[in-house]
């Protein structure tokens, strides 16, 4: 596996593989590397002649005040890995390489982007949609793969593709879990003990809303907020519940429905979602 | 030349030219096509293998009030001009082709675009750059080619392409003038005879400015304001004089200046602009 940190180098790392018409599958992170991510790399080299791996923490789509100076970074532990699951290529540029100009335009999302993280996170999907156009546009792969996980991103990458006319195709995977049903995600790290014991508790939550297969979505958002008022530790950031995928406003829910949460523990802010169909 | 509406049409047609790798050149244009978009034209085909034109009246950059409704619109004739001129496909889709979903996604042009038609057209520089990125992704030209007689959107087309890693040459070609000076523009039909006389003023204006070679922007600026008021019909939009090309604040001049203009008569809004070199 090669690790390039330039785009010079990626560049250059990249033109035999294109002078032969081979495949590229993308995968985009932002480093501390789980079982999530590696369920990707999976998807990429099991379609793809060749995976190329980019680790950055994207500045711009941290809002102020958050956590993008705690946000967990172990490089050398991700090389390993990201080598381990079979990627050729590992892009891991600095911000000074990504952005030379700081920030002189940027895609700005005016759909999609008023709702769940969006609405808690102003600026956050501009900086997503602007970072992953940019390594889309440095790597042309042939597809990309994302965690479905982070639906509401995943919603937003697919719309970025289509508006601005790419030839790409965009692939969500399935959210992995821990045993107790823990999402995977980069941020448990920064779970205290004490926390780490109730954040199960999200994906409880939107089970047994799940199961109760009420229609109402305003039950079904007090019914989770009910469940998670029960971990004494952290905040409620949001709970909502909408049409999926379109993320339109929904009464009596007949079609599928995403029930979605982000809850914000002490240096984490952890999110998941379910989604519901009640099309029979 | 082969005239296309649609981007399936665009795809067909281009593949061919992208397998053989032949060399793009491609010009954007809004249609009622000149001598201006001539000269790029020949540019095009004097370095590339296929010459592409698109002719797209762009919704998104034109603000409320403003002239998107009566811009001119001929379509057979400019068939007639792109042909003559060596060009060899002429991509011309609707509005529903290019936007298919509205504008869920623009690109925000954050610098740049605070002065000149930036500060007087607020949001138009998104829309052109919204635009220019989609037809930049469709044809992947080697080359695109703009006129200088819009500097601020050359500016911001160069700012894109470098922003975004686009693999893209982009280059200005010369304004092409009328005999009497006044610059060449799809707007100049709109003028009224009586406006059409007094329409070169607007590069007198420039020209004097730029004979008289005062250092201090302010009384460059004051003098061409001076000229302008001469003129008994419309009104002016702006004069602005900036440090070329960064477009930042000068008072003393000691390197490159632009002076640039916006004149807005009954139903076209020309500019033009000069450059002053203070660097001997």
């Amino acid at each position: 596996m090669l690790v390039v940190t330039t785009i010079k180098e990626l560049t250059q790392v990249l033109a035999p593989y294109r002078s032969t018409n081979q495949t590229i599958g993308f995968v985009p992170t932002m480093g501390a590397l789980h079982a999530g991510h590696q369920s990707l790399f999976s998807a990429a080299r099991e379609r793809h002649d060749v995976v190329v791996v980019s680790i950055f923490v994207n500045p711009l789509q941290f809002g102020p005040g958050e956590d993008y100076e705690t946000y967990p970074r172990q490089q050398s532990l991700d090389e390993q890995v990201a080598k381990e699951s079979g990627c050729d290529v590992l892009f891991c540029p600095t911000v000074k390489e990504m952005y030379p100009s700081g920030y002189p335009q940027v895609v700005h999302v005016k759909q999609g982007a008023d709702v769940m993280c969006g609405r808690s996170r102003p600026g956050h999907f501009d900086g997503v949609a602007t970072v992953v156009l940019k390594l889309f546009s440095l790597i042309q792969p042939n597809e990309a793969f994302f965690g479905e996980k982070d639906a509401q991103q995943l919603a937003i990458i697919k719309q970025l593709v289509k508006e601005f006319f790419l030839p790409i195709i965009v692939t969500g995977c399935p959210t992995v879990r821990e045993e107790d049903g823990l999402a995977k995600s980069s941020r448990n790290v920064n779970l205290t003990a004490e926390e780490r014991r109730y954040a199960p508790v999200l994906y409880e939550a939107l089970q047994k809303a799940k199961a109760s297969r009420k229609r109402d979505t305003s039950v079904l958002v007090s019914d989770v907020l009910a469940t998670l008022t029960s971990i004494p530790v952290g905040e409620i950031d949001y709970v909502e519940a909408y049409e999926y995928p379109s993320l339109k406003k929904v009464n009596e829910a007949n079609a599928l429905v995403i029930v979605a949460l982000a809850y914000q523990f002490q240096k984490a802010r952890l999110i998941d979602h379910i989604v519901i169909d009640f099309n029979n």
